[in-house]
């Protein structure tokens, strides 16, 4: 399976412009040959969580999720997203959605963990787990940005069965030790694929990455705008349905949470 | 703060042959500047689990603790050691224990996580979580082998305070990504020092680590015998002692275990 990371900048505050992008991108992805197009975090409102602050509305961001689903629909490519989203209770989120090819949703996600002062301003955090969804024969799940950067939510959506999970995100250059080292680690120690695709541009570092078993670079782009495309192997089989002993490392087989748990 | 990292072979079955050598061992460390020396996995006895399963009774190991602690205080500096060790109840630990430079025990562990089939002949899992020491002003915890591939025990250890991770090993070369990935990891994660040492020779892969900060690589090995010197910085200040936010990433402080336990 071919997929697709979009690494460039988004427009603060036009998402006209953000949503042009990732249908343009979608197009090349396809041409290129990918099933699926990954953008980076609240790429359609573009990440600026204070300047967001005092512009998000309800009303401005509610058609988001079908816009997306109209470029999946249009352009024949599944697109996962990061976007701007309005809760019933009036507080917001930073939302991720997977459209498969028909435009049908299939997986939505809300960041676990805020990062920093400003994101606090116009989010507040979820306390949901990331979900498994089956697409083209995977099982998907999203983190986003800091998320990632905990190995507990990663190996819930491993132990869930996921064996790709798919991460936007907006990171600066003191953060380049995050595709770096933890989404390989993630990758590894959960035997899964991760694909990570950054915001390039200003403040933004790029390296976006796609790693997979024992942690290893199936892709990576540098610091400037790329449409970043990774082969991924067949998942892994499960941990689960593996032999016993002797096969190597089967972490999901060989943790211990319930040792864990009862630990004080 | 100074310390050294034994990569060599081990003679398995040889406790006499391996106690000299980490004799020498100390007293090159301490030649070098260095307040501590650890040693790989079950370095006293050999890593040899098959032949350790017939060669193991608790009169033949009883007094290697014994024996480390005349190292440590004849040779003047802190002694981090694997060995094997006999429990009461008839079963044996791959262990480890920390000599301060008087000689005196001041931690103690036995491995959670066995590897494969071969450690299950000779040696049974514990359960008992890593517990923190203070030693010459750091909060020192051990990890054996696979268990710091498993992010759970090393996030406790950090938890209790812990800001320097000894992780005895013995891996082959098939497992390179540990040492380059996962261990690198569990510095970044955990805003932490942990320092990996393997055998070399045979079918040992060498490639000792010592990472710090953002995983950042202290010193590292090739694949041949070494006396590993690495110098660690001063612990980075705890997560809970920063302020809430806004000063980067703060694992200890952002991640959300209430909220993981509650994930069905």
């Amino acid at each position: 399976m071919r997929i697709a990371l979009l690494q460039t900048s988004a427009e603060p505050l036009n998402p006209e412009a953000n949503l042009a992008a990732i249908r343009d991108a979608a197009e090349r992805a396809r041409a290129a040959g990918a099933e699926l197009l990954l953008t980076p975090e609240l790429f359609v409102s573009g990440y600026a969580p204070v300047e967001l602050a005092d512009w998000l509305t309800p009303e401005r961001i509610a058609d988001f999720p079908e816009a997306l689903s109209a470029i999946a629909r249009e352009t024949g490519i599944a697109v996962a997203a990061g976007f701007p989203l309005a809760r019933p209770d009036e507080s917001y989120a930073i939302a991720a959605g997977l459209w498969d090819a028909a435009g049908d949703e299939v997986l939505r996600y809300e960041k676990v963990h805020l990062w920093g002062a400003d994101e606090r301003l116009a989010f507040t955090p979820s306390s949901t787990p990331p979900r498994v969804a089956e697409w083209n024969g995977r099982r998907v799940a999203f983190q986003i940005c800091y998320d990632i950067e905990f190995p507990e939510p990663a190996r819930f959506a491993a132990a869930q069965g996921a064996d790709l999970l798919l991460v936007p995100t907006a990171i600066d250059g003191d953060s380049a030790y995050v595709p770096e080292v933890l989404v390989r680690a993630r990758a590894a120690e959960n035997r899964i694929v991760v694909a990570y695709a950054d915001h390039s541009g200003g403040i933004f570092a790029g390296l976006s990455i796609v790693a997979g078993f024992e942690g290893a670079v199936l892709a990576s782009a540098g610091t400037e705008a790329e449409l970043l495309v990774a082969d991924l192997p067949d998942p892994e089989p499960s941990d689960l349905e593996r032999p016993s002993v002797g096969a190597g490392a089967m972490y999901l087989q060989d943790h211990r949470p319930e040792v864990y748990a009862a630990w004080r």
